[in-house]
């Protein structure tokens, strides 16, 4: 690769060239996973660019056209499936600077990839109380275009299903990858050419996103002294339809006791937890339902007087439960699974028990194709690759689907299947294959068995020097 | 009843003594029932009276009390059910007067329980963009109050269920039928007490109802050559997550072209249709959904430019649907059942086959404890009152229930069961029985046999004279 070359094409823009913070920019959370750790922990780009307008992004993909540099674009990199790593080095494209909010209007949002979440809501919160439908639990540090382009859903995802719904996306800006990039305009059906493909097939450099009203929500914690009785509760407080959530997991003991530290001094050790973000209105309604169903509301934001060091309760949620588990004990990793409607209940049940000592369950309620259900992220004591792989295989034998967080490619973390339409897309949009390498199986390796139950292996990954 | 002694007492408060008006303000809808027309089309109040204010309301109830006049309370007759209705005459005590708006804030509102839903609605956009959760089809003339009292749910609960849901009603104020009145603030669990009792055991005061951000709702009508096409696609789109509906209607052929005559130059004869309140910002992703699913638009109000004559959808639907149909050919009457999940769509299909030339489907697509599926509103042609009690049996006997609206007792009307908690709140607010009387057959009749199959007969109607 020509990096001298390349970076003399791109004289003005925004340009990092040390050797430590491209490794750091390189990154995502794909250590939560023990498996990516070892695949992935030597992959670096070779330079990080910084455009500030689409303008300068389109100088940056002509050259590296030119130059045949591959191109990793991201966000902030909050990931956890290596999706934002330059697999084969080259480019690291960041997205970060594009973060200008252009126009709010009831409804919906208009901005760059690279705005923060959280500053996203406080400029639309500003404007007129309104706030985005979802978000992930790297609020705080996670952009948009990065949660499009690599997330599947989140915090609100109980009220308004995934990013790939018909709905969640208005409208994405997209350049393509070639001689003379190409400016797309992608709504409808056509949303979902790039949404959830890594950056694989088309940079986005402009987004509009529907906007949900903005409450004062209330956090709180509801105790239980059974896991099966904390999952009957959320499951039914999620299927009341007139109480306004935001949130609504569940998170089985020991982990709330042990690992959520800054809330120790509400729960009770032994006690499996729901954290529950609702909405101020419906507060009341949420403590008479949670009565009636012999729930303990331990923590009640609305009644305590110092939240101070008090994260949010999100901070406890999706994958943060991960990430406080691992603060405290390294030896966690996780997974992440479907229970499928109308099965939820049974089904968490069961894979609760089937792994004693190995698994701590973690339930994320959604809205999934019209009905209440839940994802699972549960906690997993690592042992052996063979044996997570094992894990796998236990939730797919019982009806559970298991999006794998220890493959970087888009369909083993995925639905285990080409996806042709955005396989058609990137043959269009970047007939040289330099955008971020490595994720789309079916680019690199036509003729992969999704049935092997091999984990692929990617040629083009650049080796540790 | 002594009437001159109530007068006597009631100087100040404003009452209205004309018979003619006095028998108006004694109706509402209960003539879209032939069955109800021949039982009450004769009943009448004494006298008409509308407080202003708590203090003059607890004036008319004390002297009611002391002279032993029931009392009816209504808003402005909207119902269906008879609800309204003073069977054994005496006053009638409208509240429409009690119509002031206290307080709005993010996700609520306070207000008299006389306010109109389009002028609540009106004053909460001006304010902050919102709007009620749900409203009746008749919301440009039916009150808060008497939709809390009498009705169930309407346009928007397709995304928040009923009224009975915990959350869909906060606080309710209300004054009980006692020597001394006692003023009672429910919220919670005690809000079951009065929610559609038809004021039989109290009268409310002051409602504190949340909001639901006020979108500019756009008009659409899809059409489908088959009435099994438009169930499947109206199920379909309830369960888009992402998509933000306020209604979702199905109307069977032939009462679209032949009923829906303003919107008729839109319509196709012989096509059934589906009714859409879409948000804008989910009108991109609804034409998407529509045209992955073959559903032709045929009416996008966001397409038409002249608007005028042309009413609202949501006036096409719900009860309405029975309105438009009424007028034209007044030999339809209708039903109010449900098709449970997860079958409705099996259900709609089955009853839509059962009664040839007898009926026509109309679904109204809701959330109903936490599931996406319908209730229907079908047309039936009324021949013989026999025949009407045979079609409700036959829906029952195929695991659709209906709630009569043929029937103007709670319990007929409802769940064919003594609600407990009402009748005991009932005792206890109103122990001479002097609010609505007959509406509650536990109350009257506490050894009446729910499975006899019978209608009750209320022993207190007032005969026409």
């Amino acid at each position: 690769m020509d990096m001298t070359a390349l970076i003399a094409d791109l004289v003005g823009i925004r340009l990092e060239q040390n050797d430590k913070i491209i490794q750091q920019k390189s990154r995502d959370f794909y250590w939560y996973s023990p498996v990516l750790k070892r695949q992935l922990d030597h992959v670096t780009g070779d330079l990080v660019a910084s455009p500030r307008t689409e303008e300068e992004l389109i100088r940056v993909l002509k050259a590296c056209y030119a130059h045949d540099i591959p191109v990793t674009p991201r966000g902030t990199g909050t990931g956890n499936y290596g999706q934002a790593m330059p697999l084969s080095g080259g480019l690291v494209l960041s997205l970060a600077d594009m973060n200008e909010i252009r126009e709010i209007s009831p409804g919906r949002v208009i901005c760059g990839p690279g705005v923060i979440c959280s500053d996203l809501d406080k400029a639309t919160r500003a404007h007129s109380s309104q706030e985005m439908r979802m978000h992930p639990s790297t609020y705080h540090t996670a952009t948009v275009g990065g949660f499009i382009a690599g997330g599947s859903g989140g915090v609100g995802s109980i009220n308004w299903g995934g990013l790939r719904d018909f709905g969640n996306v208005i409208r994405l800006r997209v350049v393509t990858m070639e001689e003379e990039p190409q400016i797309l305009e992608l709504t409808g059906e056509d949303l979902h050419k790039v949404t959830h493909a890594y950056g694989t097939n088309g940079i986005i450099t402009e987004v509009e996103m529907p906007l949900a009203p903005a409450y004062d929500w209330v956090d709180a914690i509801v105790g239980f002294d059974s896991f099966d009785d904390a999952t009957l509760y959320a499951n039914a407080l999620a299927r009341q339809d007139g109480i306004l959530t935001k949130l609504i997991t569940v998170v089985a003991a020991p982990c709330p006791f042990d690992y959520f530290k800054r809330h120790q001094k509400f729960l009770t050790e032994g006690q499996s937890v729901v954290l529950v973000m609702v909405a101020p209105h419906s507060h009341d309604a949420f403590k008479a339902f949670t009565a009636r169903h012999s729930g303990e509301v331990v923590f009640d934001a609305s009644m305590v007087e110092d939240l101070k060091g008090l994260p949010p309760v999100f901070e406890l949620a999706w994958n943060h439960t991960t990430l406080r588990a691992l603060r405290v004990d390294p030896a966690w990793t996780y997974l992440q699974s479907l229970y499928p409607f109308p099965n939820q209940i049974e089904l968490a049940a069961k894979m609760e028990r089937m792994f004693p000592g190995e698994m701590i369950s973690h339930l994320e309620f959604v809205r999934f194709d019209g009905d209440i259900t839940c994802f699972g992220l549960p906690l997993i004591r690592f042992t052996t690759e063979e044996r997570l792989d094992e894990i796998v295989e236990l939730h797919h034998a019982n009806g559970c689907p298991v999006f794998n967080p220890h493959r970087f490619t888009l369909e083993e973390g995925g639905m285990k299947q080409t996806d042709e339409i955005q396989l058609a897309f990137k043959r269009q949009a970047d007939p040289k294959g330099l955008l971020n390498p490595g994720k789309m199986i079916a680019w690199d390796d036509p003729d992969y068995d999704f049935g092997s139950g091999e984990t692929w292996l990617f040629k083009g990954l650049k080796q540790a020097s």
